[in-house]
């Protein structure tokens, strides 16, 4: 997500100077050599001191832990924005960076399943819905900075509450998650005693259980820091599915139909 | 499913004569226009009289309800073969066919998402499993004939009782578009309260969520006549839900991460 982040904006000379930061000397030698940054170090608190704008790229419990520091050593003024997958407990720990700085929450709807430079790209934030959760503190200034360099990416930029955000997005995409590991364990149970359930595994299957395959430090960190809003949405999820269910063993047809076309109608609207 | 494997059965020159039989007249002539079949017909009762091998390509309730025809009409030795989703209840009624005929289960791991005659192809058979569900009645050279049929589409026969199959299928198939419907119906609940979620539904979302666009008849008859086993998959997949839950809630990390990981690892091993 920052490799692809800061490689579009390069690509669409929309920074004067885009500066990488990573880990790994390795990291930071193959970022300059692909031209994907301009400029790269492992040095994150020189690189800190030097920017206008700070975009932090990493898990959400590892942004919390970076703020203070970007806090200490960030310009006066500088634009601190992040990419976590949810973003109250950022926004909380955002809250107490100093007065100089403007921080603003960020998370762009373009997950993909593995990252690393080498599957960065230049059009990852082409067409895609950047939500950017404000702070009360953050000035009309800096939240303008940030839409400007959400469209700069292809994207379009979406203003919600971080708690807001966090409860749609755990029924938009924490749900999904654990939904799909359910399924995964649920087949793994059956298939202790009947192995052959892996070969009756089609395309539905397929689909349903993919994103049992996410990284899972990734997901945990999202689930962890997500807690209240993950648990609200599975319990309204376990309901819906309960009264499906119910309609089942009940023999109700007619409303077991309504219900499943309800479903069929919203899903075919909703990706057609 | 039908229109497909009679296409398949005539590319490969796999029978003396494929003849379709479809309700509508206009079908009958755009799979005679298309070579998709040799002949077509709507007149059910003089094809069965005349075939060698019947294959029934309709919902489970519909098989059930023709078998009886079927009984009457079938020449001494003619295979009766069907494609239905579930298989106990087909069984159950191919039992009660005179002597005559030699009834097999078949069941294609090979769904589309649309059906009819404008999406058949030639290719949909190849390198498919294709369960073979014999009754105790069946004769050895009847299973044989069903084996060589499905190896002529490009699948790959497995045998299995049909309650097994119902089993399987439950856990493979039935369960994944349940949870798929049971994803939208809450989705639609939360988005009564909040329509952005509409515009928070990424990637993953898509498709955890892509069977419950499946045609409601097709499910529903499917739901109904595999209800047992269907409620015995919910209920298993209930247990391993509310497992990965209980550990989110009791801030379990490490144990959630285990649970997760092994989601994982089965799902990348599966579909790698």
């Amino acid at each position: 997500m920052g490799g692809s982040l800061a490689w579009t904006l390069k690509d669409r000379q929309a920074c004067q100077q885009v500066t990488g930061v990573a880990r790994r000397l390795e990291t930071v030698k193959l970022a300059v050599e692909w031209g994907v940054v301009d400029h790269a170090t492992t040095d994150l608190d020189s690189a800190i001191r030097e920017a206008d704008i700070v975009v932090l790229a990493t898990p959400v419990r590892t942004i919390i832990e970076m703020l203070p520091r970007v806090g200490r050593l960030a310009k006066p003024g500088c634009m601190v924005l992040d990419l976590g997958s949810t973003k109250t407990q950022i926004i909380h720990a955002m809250e107490k960076l100093p007065e100089r700085v403007q921080p603003v929450g960020g998370h762009p709807m373009c997950g993909k399943e593995s990252s690393g430079l080498e599957v960065a790209e230049t059009d990852l934030y082409q067409n895609r819905v950047f939500v950017l959760t404000p702070l009360e503190r953050t000035s009309a200034e800096a939240l303008n900075l940030a839409q400007d360099l959400v469209r700069a990416l292809g994207s379009r930029p979406l203003l919600l509450d971080a708690q807001r955000h966090d409860r749609l997005a755990a029924a938009s995409s924490h749900l999904p998650y654990l939904l799909s590991c359910g399924l995964m364990a649920a087949a793994e149970e059956l298939a202790q005693e009947d192995s052959v359930l892996w070969e009756l595994t089609a395309s539905g299957f397929r689909d349903t259980s993919r994103l049992s395959a996410s990284d899972v430090d990734v997901m945990l960190d999202i689930l962890i820091t997500n807690r209240e809003a993950v648990l609200e949405a599975v319990g309204t999820y376990s309901t819906q599915l309960q009264h499906l269910i119910a309609l089942l063993e009940a023999h109700d047809e007619r409303a077991l139909a309504r219900a499943l076309g309800t479903a069929r109608d919203r899903r075919r609207r909703l990706f057609s």
